[in-house]
């Protein structure tokens, strides 16, 4: 920090950065195609003990809560990612949430505590960051705590709506139904791995792998138009994100809905760049995308019938899935099925939260991204 | 620690120790009367990436966020507050800021990081205080966020519902209406100020009076009904939690009704309790009891015509509340009105993010209060 670094007054502080994000929230509309509405009579700027909506219509609502570890985030800590990224984050996680109920999200709130020493221009950083991310995924930062700590903490809620009886749960999955993912896994969970062993291995990916790997953590991208289609076309008959790893994912949807699933090993969709961390670490490419890695995709078991409408939905709005494999009655059972017909255990890691678990392991790379992100 | 002392897995310890707390939720039902209702879908208990609630009529909800400094509470680091009273605290804290818009609960999501050394019944005894509290309001705590970090931290968001149209806000206070408070505040100011200097002082409490400020600490009532009776019978014009103090408060419904109010020097209450400790750290206790404390009192302003009304409605339900001053047209002058009618500015400490603010005046006991709990 240097001689020029500026610190306001609290009060100004938290009125003035804050108040520039936050301007004419209130009035804001969220609305379900053909359906409820919710009106935000009371955000941010409204300074009142709670955020308001006012909701038109019988709706179902959906609330959760993410955490990220501030300065624990191993990126962070290695200078890779900035304070707004942070609170990029946190958003995203939340919203992440919301998007794999089938939900369209009505707003976060978010906790933002920061040590003495954060000045003013960083301070907004994290407060743009939540800011951008949630414009980028269509809500609003409808209020919050905000307050000193030892150290940066930041924390959300989000909530969100759909039509009735649309939610998409855990628990649903049909045998016979395909289990599908929204894109590939693992990159997160590659990237710590990558940029943690970097100096020390020598490593050296090209820049575009670099940069890739790097802005997976950056600008995460919450699958809230997936989720929508799925809900509000009622085509997923279970969902979730992958925000614990692909694997770890798997086993919870088995077990919410008591099914087993057998995964095609080549139907499994592998980004080129977790590969090439693959090849640099020593790995198979298949297992480190299962592993425990913070992403955002969607994994969701849809009816066989309903596969070629769901890529028609899809398509019109430029996204895609992959169909990975089959939902089976072996109650909680997930296998691997070999191109030679032969079956394994899913490969890879599944977060857990305790951490020697997962060390013991070959691939505890996307362990440590889960563990940074959180529970 | 001792020998004895007992780490669990950690899918295990949250398996186990959370499960306890958090069964049967599923189906439970929140109704306001003769109105809308909501039903949990998912709750803690189900596993999903949110909880869900189906609600069967249009309605408003609110939606707040509250964090709290757990390891720095002042009088937890005095030994004075268990891990229980650390979860409780966080709990009424969010239910507060839905009380004081007039709604009911629907549910919690909490964030309980905690440490290393944390062993499994220190950790059972956080999330018992969370259900402790969360049944107490007549809500549940329907997710969040549990692993590790440096040192405890607690942190929690909430979502309400009440009738459309009958939220209560901090703007609506009309010149003429009378200015109440369901109760003396500055007992949590008041109870930080003598613990933290008793020692050093040589001061000593009766044990009576001793136990009313360290229970405003260990068991703080966030005023659902009170909240409910207000905004279901369109009794109160605008309504704020005292979780700033009652000059804070005052000045903040001031702001945003955009009102001036007088108070009536011998009509706000206080508390016994608050005297006692004002005489012994010498102070006004009028000041004491205006001054930053995290009391979770309503304070709220009403037409006079609906006055015997709503002293009925309290009364029926064992409730009660004071009037303490007028709202005036001298938008945002805030003035306290003595016995020979002189006036003057309200006393007290308002609290502000800024310590150095408060610490230069003479009660910096509430000011410290409030920087425990957060912002």
């Amino acid at each position: 920090m240097n001689a020029e670094t500026k610190f306001s007054d609290e009060p100004t502080r938290v009125a003035n950065i804050v108040r520039q994000f936050f301007s004419n929230q209130t009035n804001s509309v969220f609305g379900l195609d053909d359906g409820p509405h919710a009106r935000l009579l009371a955000g941010a700027d409204a300074k009142d003990d709670c955020a308001v909506f006012d909701v038109d219509a019988p709706v179902t609502l959906v609330f959760g809560s993410d955490y990220v570890r501030g300065t624990k985030f191993a990126l962070y800590e290695l200078g890779l990612l900035s304070n707004f990224d942070v609170g990029y984050y946190v958003v995203a996680a939340n919203i992440s949430d919301i998007a794999a109920m089938g939900a369209i999200p009505l707003g976060v709130v978010t906790v933002v505590r920061y040590p003495n020493d954060l000045n003013d221009e960083e301070f907004k950083e994290v407060i743009g960051g939540i800011h951008q991310a949630a414009t980028d995924f269509g809500t609003l930062n409808v209020g919050g705590d905000i307050g000193q700590a030892e150290r940066i903490i930041v924390s959300g809620a989000a909530i969100g709506m759909c039509e009735r009886g649309k939610v998409l749960m855990r628990k649903g999955a049909q045998p016979g139904n395909f289990l599908c993912v929204t894109g590939p896994c693992g990159l997160l969970g590659a990237a710590v791995a990558y940029f943690s062993g970097k100096e020390k291995n020598g490593w050296s990916l090209p820049e575009a792998a670099e940069t890739v790997l790097l802005n997976s953590w950056k600008r995460p991208q919450a699958r809230v138009a997936e989720g929508r289609i799925l809900a509000e076309k009622s085509l997923a008959t279970a969902c979730q994100d992958t925000s614990d790893g692909l694997k770890a994912t798997i086993k919870q949807l088995a077990e919410a809905s008591n099914v087993g699933f057998d995964i095609d090993q080549g139907s499994v969709p592998i980004d080129e760049n977790v590969r090439l961390v693959s090849e640099l670490i020593g790995v198979d490419p298949l297992a480190l995308s299962m592993s425990a890695s913070a992403d955002f995709q969607l994994a969701f078991s849809i009816h066989p019938n309903d596969v070629e409408a769901c890529r028609e939905e899809f398509i019109v709005r430029g996204l895609d899935f992959h169909i990975i494999g089959r939902v089976t009655e072996k109650a909680q059972i997930t296998r691997l099925v070999h191109h030679d017909g032969s079956i394994s255990e899913l490969p890879g890691v599944a977060w857990k939260h305790q951490k020697t678990d997962i060390s013991t392991l070959v691939s505890d790379a996307g362990a440590a991204a889960r563990q940074d992100r959180g529970a």
